[in-house]
């Protein structure tokens, strides 16, 4: 393709781009096709010549666009939302365009340059304390891939300071803390590296947020039976629930034991751009505590996937876990040390230009424009889980958190079916439905059904339409199981309570 | 921005990067910036309120360009090639425009067959067997960020497996074997599993290939000093100087020792799309013997970052070692069993999209397309080393290897500097000009300049150049060393052997 077929199809795929974006909310959150289905439509090998492209741009508006999930419908209220924002999808086509691995200041100063300067922008979006600023060249923030690769990093830079202070201990003795609600990049970080990990119990009545009393009983213990406890993953905002936990107390007990503190706040990590979430995050801990923070700004956050970023206290930490400099990849800015180098800074060598997008996102939404969004999305929350709570059907599993609600069937009053079942059964019918997307979880024992809200397009009226739709389903539910839960049973309509 | 203004900031930006396009070649290879440069252009926190896209968009051209490495210039000869097609970044916009984490099946279920139809269609564009295709769902293919997540998800993998197999093996006794010659890839994956590497001896007289008699006695020495070696990385085009190990020796070795047996061959797997190249490369001992199989396509292989293929011979190696599944990741299809769920075959959990450009690249390239950019890069570094072959200023340290070229001043007749500080020299000089970028090695502790070539604009036009260039540089060299090597210091004027 030469730079003036470029030109056309470039333009074309601007246009579709448009296209899609006028059409989304009309398709199906849900695709329909079935296992296997792409590898019947395409050959078995690589075509012998070239094609033209403009039979390749058709075939993926044919075959693509209909198998993929439309994570960027305003009804899709599974997982988490992931970001999708044009200035990011602008970020990353001019990215693109001047591909470099970026792994050193001189293999592209503008990427490094760019990276340091946008966590700090971000850092202070946040309101995280000077010591996470690049700026004051003991800290910093880095772009990672994802939440994986941020714990997986940090607990890394972890065990080599452990080792370091430590060095007759064996690996096999290291220890790794969760809660049973912190996300499953916990475990797999610690199954990766070979270390023993233990979950620590967290209860309903707690919201599930660890409390200081469990961590301490957990050291007492552990310590006792000759094990190393080196790290601590905590959460602001778990996927399951929302939780939080209860970081006032336990950044205390893992200063006295000397625990690495990583935060995982990959999903709530970016209300705290809206100072009244600061406090309920216990932002002040993090700040004076903490020895690196997570958050994933491709969630919730407008830029793009991937776009995690990774906040450390000390960046010596990692790089004197993470350093291997073979003589191609030295440099005279490197040697001279006036510049950050990234690669030592994660797990991989070659990276892709992301702080690109990070600046586009921030300049054309500014400051205020990103709390609105992020308001935007803990207001319909409030709105849904009020919803939830007067409902004769359904009621909450656990407090809402931010854009997080996790809801169940209501316990029949006459049980011809357990509550749980029916949530099950609930479940059931919602996963059928293509104009819908939702995903299941499981508290203590007991199966809820999350709905995630803060996709940019999803208005007032998606979430109405989510409630009537979820109750309808509830009620076909009880209907089957002969359950009559309120005295009349009548068909509930939402209005907006703002309206 | 709203659907309209992305049409038009979308258009602006194609039509920009095919002006970049147009005048990459009149640009310098090497940015001028300073360290800090944008720090002091930029303000220090985001701003209050959005900004126009215009402004923004002008800023990259003014504030960012500037400080770009270009990768894509065709006098660009440093580290390797970093593939930046027209057809990667219609891929990578079509991709982030349609953003999705795509960690399982249903997620998106078109992003997890698309990839693993293209790391099928790889796999025989490059001579694999079928043993490592996803369609025979035994083994498979992945596309992963780079090599180094593909080196440390393999021995994640073996580790996983070995521990199987041996229970009471502590951690600290594994041992994990690369070459001297191995890139940093290799050690950098054992240092973050906290695993023991030994780094095997490799001698130019081997041309830097690992042997087969190496490894045995090693293997020997290790276990009769109580170590437990599980997993070699061997490879195929080292990077210091393009070396492949003797595969055909090392493979019956590690077998016959049960080693876990990982071919890097990020760099020059591509070349195995020529059939030409396949013995030199040993790939019928790859088709046989080898565990893991990695080839980065966003070096030499057209497909724009990140674009690193793993195959595995056994995929349940993987998701052995790598699968947790909480409740909020279950799928009625996963459970089924139908289909793959990628998580389970990478560190991470969420990921890019990145089969489009893989798609977009292979058929608008075809085979042949593929195989005739390939052999380009070949002729020209054939060319390129004849040159440095009869030169009376430089030399080859060692074999050239594909598309590199690693040389280094000759020995002076009458030293008055040591051929090291010469090429020391040199290296400087070329490395203080703008218009060309070439990076240093050291090869058995002697200092090495390194040649790469296979950008696709790099024509035979701007080898000449560079030729001409070095000589330049090393006749300076020379001269301010009172060096006469030729008898009469001619100019030496190249010109293509092929015209």
């Amino acid at each position: 393709m030469d730079i003036e077929q470029f030109r056309k199809a470039g333009h074309q795929a601007i246009d579709r781009i448009c296209d899609f974006n006028y059409s989304v909310e009309k398709m199906d959150v849900v695709s329909s096709v079935e296992p296997g289905y792409l590898r019947k439509a395409l050959p078995s090998e690589p075509p012998e010549q070239g094609e033209d492209f403009s039979k390749i741009a058709d075939d993926y508006q044919q075959l693509i666009v209909p198998g993929l999930t439309q994570w960027q419908h305003p009804s899709f209220f599974a997982y988490f939302p992931a970001a999708c924002t044009f200035e990011g999808v602008l970020g990353d086509l001019y990215a693109s365009s001047v591909t470099n691995p970026g792994f050193n200041w001189s293999s592209s100063p503008a990427c490094t340059e760019l990276e340091a300067i946008m966590t700090d922008w971000a850092a202070k979006l946040l309101g995280l304390d000077k010591a996470f600023l690049n700026s004051n060249e003991t800290g910093g923030g880095v772009v990672q891939t994802s939440a994986s690769d941020s714990v997986l990093t940090a607990t890394v830079a972890a065990r080599s300071l452990y080792s370091k202070l430590h060095p007759d201990v064996s690996q096999d003795k290291l220890l790794f803390y969760t809660t049973s609600q912190t996300h499953s990049v916990g475990a797999k970080a610690a199954l990766i590296l070979g270390i023993k990990v233990r979950s620590l119990e967290v209860n309903l009545s707690d919201n599930f947020g660890l409390r200081g009393e469990t961590l301490r009983n957990a050291l007492e213990e552990d310590i006792r039976a000759g094990l190393h406890p080196f790290i601590i993953v905590a959460t602001i905002g778990t996927t399951s629930s929302g939780a939080i936990d209860h970081l006032n107390e336990i950044c205390v007990v893992a200063q006295e034991y000397s625990l690495w503190m990583h935060v995982d706040a990959a999903w709530a990590g970016v209300t705290l751009s809206c100072p009244e979430n600061r406090e309920i995050c216990h932002l002040s801990f993090v700040n004076r505590y903490v020895q690196s923070f997570c958050v994933n700004f491709h969630k919730w956050g407008l830029v793009n996937f991937d776009a995690s970023i990774l906040w450390v206290r000390n960046r010596e930490y990692l790089t004197d876990a993470l350093d291997v400099t073979p003589p191609f990849l030295r440099t005279a800015q490197s040697d001279a040390g006036t510049v950050i180098d990234y690669r030592n800074w994660h797990l991989g060598l070659g990276r892709r230009f992301r702080s690109l997008k990070f600046w586009f996102v921030l300049r054309s939404y500014g400051v205020e424009g990103f709390r609105q969004h992020i308001r935007k999305g803990i207001e319909l929350n409030k709105l849904f889980s009020s919803w939830v709570s007067s409902s004769t059907l359904v009621e909450l599993a656990t407090s809402p958190s931010f854009g997080l609600t996790v809801l169940r069937m209501k316990a029949p009053k006459h049980p011809t079916a357990s509550q749980d079942f029916l949530t099950r059964k609930l479940f059931e019918c919602l996963s059928a439905r293509k104009d819908i997307m939702v995903t299941q979880t499981v508290l203590q024992g007991i199966f809820c059904i999350r709905f995630a809200f803060g996709a940019e397009r999803t208005e007032e009226r998606h979430i109405v339409a989510a409630f009537n739709l979820l109750c309808d389903e509830a009620r076909k539910v009880n209907e089957e199981f002969k359950i009559r839960n309120a005295e009349h049973d009548k068909v509930i309509t939402v209005k907006s309570l703002r309206n």
